[in-house]
This record gives structure tokens, C-alpha cells and sequence, in this order.
């Protein structure tokens, strides 16, 4: 048998860990708060950076790269962001080792001292905003739609696999505009492009929101969100689109000179989404047995099993399969024959299980003679034996339809936590026995954010976007309040 | 007119930061020795990549990530390994910054000094083999097959763009396996995966090689490498495959049990490419008039330019060009209407020769009436009136043309600058007049190979594979040699 995982109910945060490690995902590193993406884990990330990457270029976007350092200056030249970001991040002080006249290795030559230290970019903003100064001088440079593609680190006191890791991956949008409206308007295009990605590739579904001043980008104007809901009813974000106004544009002096040859300062966004998605796709589907992939992002859709007591039978089932498969690879499906010898049918069972293939057929000599393969389903766990003819068809069909399912499942649990409540009780009771989001009146404070904070540890997620008005009370101070929030406790 | 280029002629080095900045690839940064990719660069770039990975995994290969730092002390593990790569390295030492006492922005935090230095890695073997550590086991667990996508850092002093910055990107192979035999294997059909793709996609011909000692990974056994020449006769290494013995097993302690049941240190091979490619590219083909990129691999394979007086002439063109493009997407032809309007056709014209684009299409009025369109070459310069009737399969073979034209083009100047000499005087001169590649007998030792490059700068560049043995005299110290090598300056 595959190695056995800690359930949900034993203990959510191994059972989680058991997932990544154990299905082969990633792998600590000697670098503290680093992670290693294991094949099996990249391969996924390559399917949700290619979708979205294709997504960004069809709405106009191309990608380019800029410098993984920052001088340090220009960190301090937004005041916002430096507040948010300068704080934990990785400093490289000097450009040289040389060999220990004490014989211990190599040391840090102290002669190789940086004039200015340099940061390991934890997000792009100075960076690039220093370089579109020399880009754009005229309305006629803009917009600029630029995507990147990278790795930034953040250095975390407590990380996660995925979740959490000093280093991760990410891709992070810098765009540049004439106007506001049309800044505004990319913000919310992009946090559509996030939303659809989640739903239709991760099967994922999540809540557009825009955040409170507490919770919004360092340096944004506006930050919206996409929030998901995971299986322990703790919510996760899973991308943000910020609208940064002219913050940059200002901090980095970049102006350009409008139609009338007025000189303006440029309107900026940024956006991102990062490896923690893995983390958030974990978490969302998967169950007991081990992983839950949706069929359109894993990195293997269809592994085939042959059940077999001697060569001559592995011959007959080899043909068959040989077959099955090209049809199969025909239609653009991800299949794998796993005929390994050395293990038994049941031990890769349980291995794809928990590797969380969609579908696993297996054939024996009597599936050979009947004509049928039997297919199982990983979401439901349904077993059923199904006709060879047309099976490439049959198995396409099956695969949009765990897709679905996966979807409906994940949407169905988030509906159903999501409680609106109206008193003090009711909020800390639904936090504490049922968990997901909380809907509730909130008086539009940072100060009662911050308290509510304190007391609960629940932060406002979002106020959806289709929020409508409603005249209610604040669950903490019994203020007046126009709309209701989403609280709840989060990754 | 688009900006003017330096000539070749009048400045080599300028002409080609020339075409790298004002052909749009790259732009300098705020960053010492660190490039922006600008995004039509990247989209070359993406191309290339995209070619590569396909061909990794069509020989087996998948894609993981690890760690971006590496601890110091494991530099030292090799010993090799750490006279090569610890000397010029960028150096974490610290993970805070805090607000500066006297008011100055912002300060790296004292307190926060890393217990052991961490470097950004140089090149990977280390921290990777590292993890196979805990891969390997068995022989059941081998080969590993492993490539990454990643950013690297080297401190380089003197900085170019594409061919030597201090941050470029690349891709790092990095296989173990359980023979000596295996590894060698493995080495050379990666070593035959960039040679095709050179001459295949880059239409840049290469001569595969083996490396002397001197010019050795630093840590591997055999270096092999493609050696490519450029315009100014000077040669470029475009990629090399390493064949690391057991070294960087022993130095991590990686064993396997083999089918004996015996411990056995792992075999190793490694191998990269990078974006030093674009800058061999950009050299090998372009003219004064600006960037000639070989079609496969050309962001946009063909521009469309309408020439018109008029709105009634604009939209007649605007028809027709809808559906050319039409056609020419169908066929998977990267394909940009320039209809522009603040630019005249002469200006357009130029931009585009200055970048590359290998196929300009011209429609007017006339062209409309007499049912063609004007077709220019930009690797020839020809211009062609062509039948609009089967216009989309005309362009597919023209730019199939153009892609073996410039391979052609580029194979015969390398073959006319392979030079034999016999003789130190001949050597010398053909270096200093001629420039190429020089074949000549060595007699095999460093200390000749380094006086060789002291006196004339000129290192040697490889021993081809495709060697003969022949008898002969060392061109420096008339000592008796088996074989000729392959002299040149180089990038």
C-alpha cells in the first residue's frame, strides 16, 4: 500500500502536509521557509501558468522581466509600501566570497561590500515603475500591459508549503494608463480573469471583493480580491488586482503628456496570483484518500492499470492499451500506462489516489474478453465497467463531468457557510462552530476591524462586489452600518 | 525614420548595443549589471524557451524548482566547484530592514544577520543535489530526470547585455543515474538537443566539443559545449552539457542500492543554456539595418503595412487585409497589421527591418485593383509583387526560405572562417587578419594552452568531436600532437 495520511478530523494541518509531501508535490529545503517543487507539483503549476498566461495574452497583455534586485533606496520611496514591504526580506550586502585564511570554507569578503544594499524583490512595483520613466513620455506610449513571470521572497517568520514560503512563484501584471477609468477598469478585468481561472480551471469558486483600508496593498488605492473558502472553513485569498492610482507614477516621477500636451502623472495597476494557489486547490478538494485534481489543470487526467498473471496476458492487455491510448492522446487527454512490475495493482490504486488522477482504468483478461475496461472515477469513487467501443469519447465526457462536479461540490460547501448574522453571539458563535464566511454589519472603522481582529482573530475578507445597501447595526459597537461584510478566519 | 544604427564597420560593439536597445530586446537597469528583458525581447525569448522545453521533455525530462539560495557552506562541499563559482556571488546576509534612527529611510537591521550566509545561486548542482539525497535510494529511483527554468546570478565585472549580466535566465538540466555509461549517454544527447536546436530554430551553426581542463565546469569531468561564431570572427559558447562523474554525489553523500544490493555513488550530468543565446543570435545574423531573426523563432513572422491616402482607400485595404491575416493565423503564422496613423509607411518600414520582422507585406490601392501585394524579404531585401490568390501558402514557404537562407548564409561564413595553420606566424596572423575559428596542433598541456592565451587572447574553443586523428607539432612549443583543436577569440 501507498503511505498512509493523517485524516481531516485527526489533524487538518498534517493531513494537509501528509497531501503535498506524500503526492509529491514538494519537499522541504535546506533553505529555511524554502520548499522544493517536485515534478509532479510543477507540472501542476505548468498547467495553471499556461492557461492563465494565455488568458493575460488574450486580453492584451505581454510578458517581459525585470531585475530580481532592488536598490534599497527605492523601497522607501513609496510610504506606504515600505511600510509593508521593507520589513521581512532577504539583503544582499555584498558580491564576494574568498577563501578563510582560517581554513574554514569561505567567508564573506568584507571588501566586497555593496555602496547600496540591494533587496531580493519581494513584489515589482519600484523596480519596474523606475524603468517605465524611461518608456513612456506620451499618451501615445500608453497603456502599457506587461506581465511578469518570477520568483520573489518574502521572508516569513512561519511558513507553509504553499502557502506561506519565503521564496514562491508568482506572476505579478504592471500596467500603466492615461486615465483612471481605464485603471479602474483593468483592475476589474483582471480580478474577472482570476475569478474565471479559479472557477473553470481550479474548480474553485470564490467571492470578488474588494478589501478595507487594514487589509489593502501597501501603496494601493484600491485592492480587490478573490476569496476562496477551504474544507476547514478558513478562508484563503487567492488573488488580488490592485488599482494603485498615481502612487507610483509620483513616487517614481513618471508623466506623460496627454493629447493637449499637458503634462500628467500616469495611473497605474498591478496584479497577482501565486504558487499558494497549489496550496488553496489542495486544501479546497481533496479528501482522505489524498489529492482531488480537476481533470483541466492535473498533470496526468487518465493512468491505466493492467491486471494481469503471466506475459501472455500483459502481451494481450499491452495491445489493447496501446490502442486505447493513442485514441486517447488523440483527443489531447494526459494518459499514463503504469506497468510496473515490481508493485501490485493495489498499491497503485491507492498511490493514484492520493496522487489525485481523475480517472483509473484498469484491464484485466476477462475486461479483454467482455470487451470493457473498468473506469473509476476519483471525486465519487464510483466504479463501472464500461464498453471499449467509443471509451476515448466515454472517458472525455466522464472527465468534463468531474470537472463539474468538483466545482458543484466545492460551491455547494462554500453556500453553505456562508451565515449571515446580526449579533455579537451569533458572529462568535458561527466563527468558533461553524466556521466560512460570516456575513455582517461592521460600522466601517479600522479601529472595530482591528478589535473584532483582536477578539476573534477573524479579518474582514472582502465587501463583495455585488453587495447590496442594507440598513443594519455593527455586531461590536451597534453603530449605524450600510452594507454587510464577509469575516472570517483565514490562511 | 526610425533611429539610426551604428554600422559594423565604424563600431562593432556599439552596433550591437544598437540593435539590443534600439530594436527593443532589452533596456539597461537601475540594477549594476542587471537588464530589463524588454517584451518584444521576451517574446523571442518565450519562443525559444518554449522549443527547448519541448524538446527536454520529448527525451524524457520534466521541469521542477528549487530553492533560488543556497547556504555557503555547501559551496565548499566540491572543491572544484567552490573555486569557480563562490567568488563572484551575490550574498544574503541579512532578512530585515527597519527605519532608520537619523531619518534616513530605511537601514538593514543588525539584528536580523542570518546565522550562516545564504548565496543566490550561481548554478544549482549543490542545493540540488542536495535534495536527490533524499530521492534516491534505489536503483529503482534512477535516472532522474530534471531540468529547471530558473534566474541565476554571477557577479560579473564587466557586463553586456544578453552576453554577460550579473542576473541572466536559463535552464539547468541536473540527472542523476546509476552508470557511468548512462550519464556519458546522457551528456551528449543533450549536448545534440542544443546543436539542433541552434541550427534548427536559431539557424545558428555550431561545432560540438569537448573542452579542455582549463575551460572545464567548474566540478564536472568532461565539458561538452556548442561553439558558434559570430560576425566579427570572435566565437560565442552557446551552450554547454556536463558530464560531473561522481563528484557532486560524494561531495552530498548520494548513494544508491543497485540491483546487487550494493551502495554505489550516483552518476551525474548537468547541462544549460541561456539568455546569452539571444545575444549569439542577434551577432550571428544581423545586418546595419537592424536585427534579422530567423522565422521559427521571430515574435511576429510578418508585418502588414497599408499605404493609403484616404479613408475610402483604408478601409478597402482594411478588408482585404482581414482576410489575409485570417489565412495567414489559420496556417499558425505569427501575423501585426501596422495601420497605425501617426507614422508614415517609409517610418514603419524601417522599424520593422530594425526588428527583424522577416516578411513586410505592403497593400495599396493599386495592389487592390491589381488583386496582389507587395512582399519584402527582410534576410535578402528582395521585394516581390505577389498574386493575393494563395497568398497565406506563398508566405508559409517564404518563410521556411528564409529560415534555411540564413542558416546558409550563416554555415558558409563559419566554414570560410575554419582556418589550418601549421605555424606560430600563420596562427597569429590568421587571428589578427582573419579572425574564426583556428585549427592547430596543441600539445595538450595547460601550461602551453595558457601561454597560447596570454600571448594572443585566444583560448581554445573545443576539441570537435568529429575530430581526426593526424600527426603534427604543437604551433607554440613543437612538441609532437595527435589531433588539432579549435583556437578562437571568444565571447
Amino acid at each position: 500500500m501507498a503511505e498512509a495520511i493523517t485524516s481531516r478530523e485527526q489533524d487538518y494541518s498534517q493531513w494537509y502536509n501528509d497531501l503535498i509531501l506524500k503526492g509529491g508535490l514538494a519537499d522541504y529545503s535546506a533553505v529555511r521557509g524554502c520548499m522544493v517543487i517536485k515534478p509532479y507539483g510543477f507540472a501542476l503549476w505548468e498547467n495553471m501558468r499556461d492557461q492563465l498566461d494565455k488568458m493575460f495574452k488574450e486580453t492584451g497583455h505581454v510578458n517581459a522581466y525585470f531585475p530580481l534586485f532592488i536598490p534599497k533606496s527605492f523601497l522607501s520611496r513609496e510610504a506606504d509600501h515600505v511600510e509593508g514591504f521593507a520589513k521581512e526580506c532577504a539583503v544582499v550586502t555584498h558580491y564576494r566570497l574568498k577563501n578563510d585564511p582560517n581554513g574554514g570554507g569561505v567567508v564573506v569578503d568584507p571588501e566586497a561590500k555593496l555602496e547600496e544594499e540591494l533587496i531580493v524583490r519581494p513584489t515589482s512595483e519600484t523596480i519596474i515603475w523606475n524603468t517605465y520613466k524611461d518608456w513612456i513620455q506620451s499618451y501615445r506610449d500608453l497603456p502599457i500591459l506587461v506581465n511578469q513571470w518570477a520568483n520573489v521572497v518574502r521572508w516569513e517568520m512561519r511558513t507553509r508549503l504553499f502557502l506561506r514560503t519565503a521564496e514562491f512563484l508568482w506572476q505579478e501584471g504592471h500596467t500603466a494608463h492615461a486615465t483612471a477609468d481605464e485603471a479602474v477598469v483593468e483592475t476589474r478585468k483582471m480580478l474577472d480573469v482570476y475569478a474565471k481561472f479559479a472557477e473553470e480551471w481550479m474548480a474553485v469558486p470564490v467571492i470578488k471583493g474588494v478589501k478595507t483600508a487594514n487589509e489593502r496593498f501597501a501603496g494601493a488605492v484600491d485592492t480587490y480580491c478573490i476569496e476562496a473558502l477551504m474544507q476547514d472553513g478558513k478562508a484563503l485569498q487567492a488573488g488580488t488586482s490592485h488599482f494603485l492610482g498615481q502612487n507610483f507614477a509620483k513616487a517614481f516621477d513618471v508623466k506623460f503628456s496627454d493629447k493637449e500636451n499637458k503634462l500628467e502623472y500616469v495611473w497605474a495597476t498591478s496584479w497577482g496570483v501565486s504558487t499558494r494557489l497549489i496550496g488553496g486547490l489542495v486544501m479546497a478538494h481533496s479528501d482522505d484518500q489524498g489529492l482531488i485534481l480537476p481533470p483541466k489543470i492535473a498533470p496526468l487526467q487518465v493512468v491505466i492499470v493492467p491486471i494481469f498473471k503471466n506475459d501472455v496476458e500483459k502481451g494481450m492487455i499491452d495491445n489493447k492499451v496501446t490502442e486505447i491510448i493513442q485514441k486517447l492522446k488523440d483527443l489531447g487527454i494526459r494518459v499514463k500506462y503504469d506497468d510496473q512490475d515490481n508493485v501490485r495493482p493495489g498499491w497503485k490504486f491507492a498511490e493514484y489516489e492520493l496522487k489525485g488522477v481523475p480517472v483509473r482504468m484498469a484491464i484485466g483478461p476477462r475486461d479483454l474478453s467482455n470487451n470493457v475496461v473498468e473506469v473509476a472515477r476519483r471525486d465519487t469513487k464510483q466504479k463501472q465497467s464500461v464498453s471499449m467501443d467509443g471509451i476515448a469519447f466515454y472517458i472525455q465526457t466522464l472527465l468534463d463531468e468531474i470537472q463539474l462536479n468538483i466545482f458543484e461540490k466545492a460551491r455547494i460547501y462554500r453556500d453553505e457557510h456562508i451565515t449571515r448574522v446580526n449579533t455579537w453571539d451569533e458572529f462568535v458563535e458561527t466563527l468558533e462552530n461553524k466556521g466560512g464566511f460570516v456575513s455582517a454589519h461592521w460600522d466601517g472603522t479600522a479601529e472595530t476591524e482591528d478589535e473584532i481582529k483582536a477578539k476573534t482573530k477573524a479579518t474582514i475578507r472582502c465587501i463583495p462586489l455585488d453587495n447590496e445597501e442594507e440598513d443594519g447595526v455593527c455586531i461590536l459597537t451597534g453603530k449605524p452600518s450600510k452594507q454587510r461584510v464577509l469575516f472570517a478566519l483565514a490562511y
